[in-house]
């Protein structure tokens, strides 16, 4: 059961000119459910990404970042559920290939204006043919109003459809952001989407849009951790079709910039948000604040040494306030002239740990009202200067163990 | 239930001159176990350790590097369970040093001359009127047949007492080395031990004893993993008594150096693969060799990031051959420049991966052979050199959550 995540109103997810959207149960993996997404674009969409860390990167991940070089304008996004296609070697680069050449020839593009995306198990490889017969019916479906559908036809072992929207208006005109992801395991920073995709009409110029994306990723998608493990096919994509009609933005100091990049903030980090608290056995949703810290790179450190501690996670989960497992996560943080005696540890407004041992007024009962709620923030101060950062994450439990010991069956 | 470990046989431990070893059950914790070891060590034994990388290290890892610094020869070492003593401030210092200062009472020697250790719950004070209530009882039971004793008093979620001997003969006498070690859970190198205490009647001078002792946890404490975490008391000692009368072993390159060193070995990794074997919740024991990497670091850091990787430990509690994920853990370990076209996996005897991908004669079922077994190898080859490196974990089951949800109940 996520927490505190329902599946979006299919009403309140806009429309974004210059974008249409298609699905199809092509049968990828199991009969029966939507596992194929198609998104055409508009010509003269800017259209940015952002990758896995992992070495192992998928072939789609490959694919897309050569197409991405190739600057021939992207018009089109591919998306299977059911096999990662990564693992799979020179046979599987030639089946991503063999998906855009696909969609190239069905949209009236060239394959290098096509982006390919593969969610699943990893190291089978991809049943390319039952793929491609699934492309023409995505494409019949292909319209404005399919947002929920799309973010239905990415999930794997998500268990609530992911769509966020928001509506700006910039130099007069209205402006829609609204996105999608999926993901649940294997899921940390570098990316941690698994896949994700934004996408407003308003206007922005390329290299403006390239960087932003960055930015986006870096406050949302790369902010999140369920269990530690960058997928091999992790992809943000955000896309400005520019159908609008506004003015481009072209410069960084166009104050409608802030406003766009806020709107796009939020849907990436409701986004970002509902994958943890869709975790796979996730019963709790939890913020962790590192303060006080020297840098912010240092401050990341300490947070996600936290949120990986399966010690720390499994006493959440068991709201169990065994609160010196958090402790020790800050010790293993790798920072090396920490000093313990500069610590302050609080969960919600209960102040646990005071200089680096128990506050000598916390109590017991004050620490499990905390954790048996299903949102609880940690806040850590180090006390070594005004660097912060803040990730989010959730307990670790039996059915995590379920769902991961059982995702093939 | 541990993996292919039973308890030691009492008789096969053999005794070490020049150590007692006596016991108390102080409820520290609980009332009616063991949870108090005290051992007293002849005059003139060589001590070396090597503690926690945390750096919220404990009151008694405070205490133990400040005697061994002080040299004044170490002649007693107290642990207690229940309580580790860490993120316990000064008040935890002063409690670790009261207790060094009745043991030196009751032995007749100097506090300094007393090492400190504590292993249990975090953040908690150290009921430390209780164990030195205790400390007369052990006292009164040191004697140099209760290694099997010893063992069973530092237990804390272990479930097998742990303990292993070996006999040696150097220039014609007969030389013992026998040791105890625990620890279950919070357990990853830099040190996994969490305690360790080896003995031998050998005689060592003492730069070259502490020499000896960072190779020996080199090759294994600091092999194993079972949640990535270390804790903040980790502590491996070792000692050499000198009592058995033995011509000082005093130069590196003393032949019989290379035969207690072999020894030494043994009982050390019999002592971190049987902490493995009893990991919390552990079905399976797991062999990680990383080979053909550029460097042994490197080599380790491939093989610990499949040894976390939850992902996998869930694979292998499930006997689930959805190796895919050992590739994306090998993706994960920050090698930049990884080929992933070069990188080979091998399961025990079946061939899996091959340059990146899937082997072509790999089939499920000889996967599925291996993984239902409770001894497993991997081996990755990266093809970037030839350095090399094993390191040992366990696989990650409902146990490990249900272990550590109620761990303090």
């Amino acid at each position: 059961m996520p927490v505190n995540l329902c599946a979006p109103d299919p009403a309140a997810l806009l429309p974004v000119a210059g974008v249409e959207l298609g699905w199809a149960e092509a049968g990828i993996r199991k009969a029966a459910r939507k596992d194929l997404l198609l998104v055409r674009l508009a010509d003269g969409a800017s259209v940015a990404g952002v990758f896995t860390g992992n070495r192992f990167c998928a072939a789609p991940v490959l694919v897309c970042r050569e197409h991405l070089a190739a600057n021939e304008g992207i018009r089109a996004l591919v998306t299977n559920t059911g096999n990662a296609n990564a693992g799979t070697g020179a046979s599987g680069v030639a089946d991503a290939r063999a998906t855009c050449a696909e969609v190239a020839r069905l949209l009236g593009c060239v394959p290098a204006q096509v982006l390919p995306f593969s969610t699943g198990v990893i190291m089978e490889p991809l049943p390319v043919q039952r793929l491609l017969a699934g492309l023409p019916h995505a494409a019949q479906r292909l319209a404005p109003g399919n947002w929920m559908e799309a973010a239905e036809a990415i999930m794997t072992t998500d268990t609530v459809p992911k769509a966020a929207s928001r509506s700006v208006e910039l130099g007069g005109l209205p402006i829609a952001v609204t996105g999608i992801a999926k993901g649940a395991g294997m899921i940390r920073p570098n990316m941690a989407t698994m896949l994700g995709f934004i996408a407003t009409d308003a206007a922005v110029e390329p290299k403006l849009w390239r960087r932003l994306t960055g930015a986006i990723a870096e406050a949302s998608f790369n902010r999140i951790t369920v269990d530690g493990d960058t997928s091999t096919n992790d992809s943000l994509i955000l896309i400005a079709t520019a159908a609008s009609g506004m003015v481009p933005i072209d410069t960084a100091d166009d104050p409608r910039l802030a406003t766009l990049s806020g709107a796009l903030r939020e849907v990436a980090q409701q986004l970002a948000q509902a994958i943890v608290r869709d975790g796979e056995g996730a019963t709790k949703f939890i913020e962790i604040r590192v303060e006080g810290a020297a840098t912010a790179e240092e401050a990341s450190r300490v947070a996600y040494s936290i949120a990986h501690s399966p010690l720390v996670k499994t006493a959440f989960y068991a709201s169990d306030p065994n609160l010196g497992r958090i402790l020790a996560a800050v010790g293993n943080a790798g920072v090396a002239d920490l000093d313990q005696g500069c610590v302050q540890l609080h969960l919600n407004d209960v102040w646990v740990a005071r200089d680096g041992a128990r506050h000598p007024q916390y109590i017991e009962e004050d620490g499990q009202r905390v954790m048996k709620g299903a949102e609880i923030t940690v806040r850590v101060e180090l006390g070594r200067g005004s660097a912060s950062s803040a990730v989010w994450t959730c307990d670790l439990s039996h059915d995590y163990v379920s769902i991961n010991a059982d995702y093939r069956s």
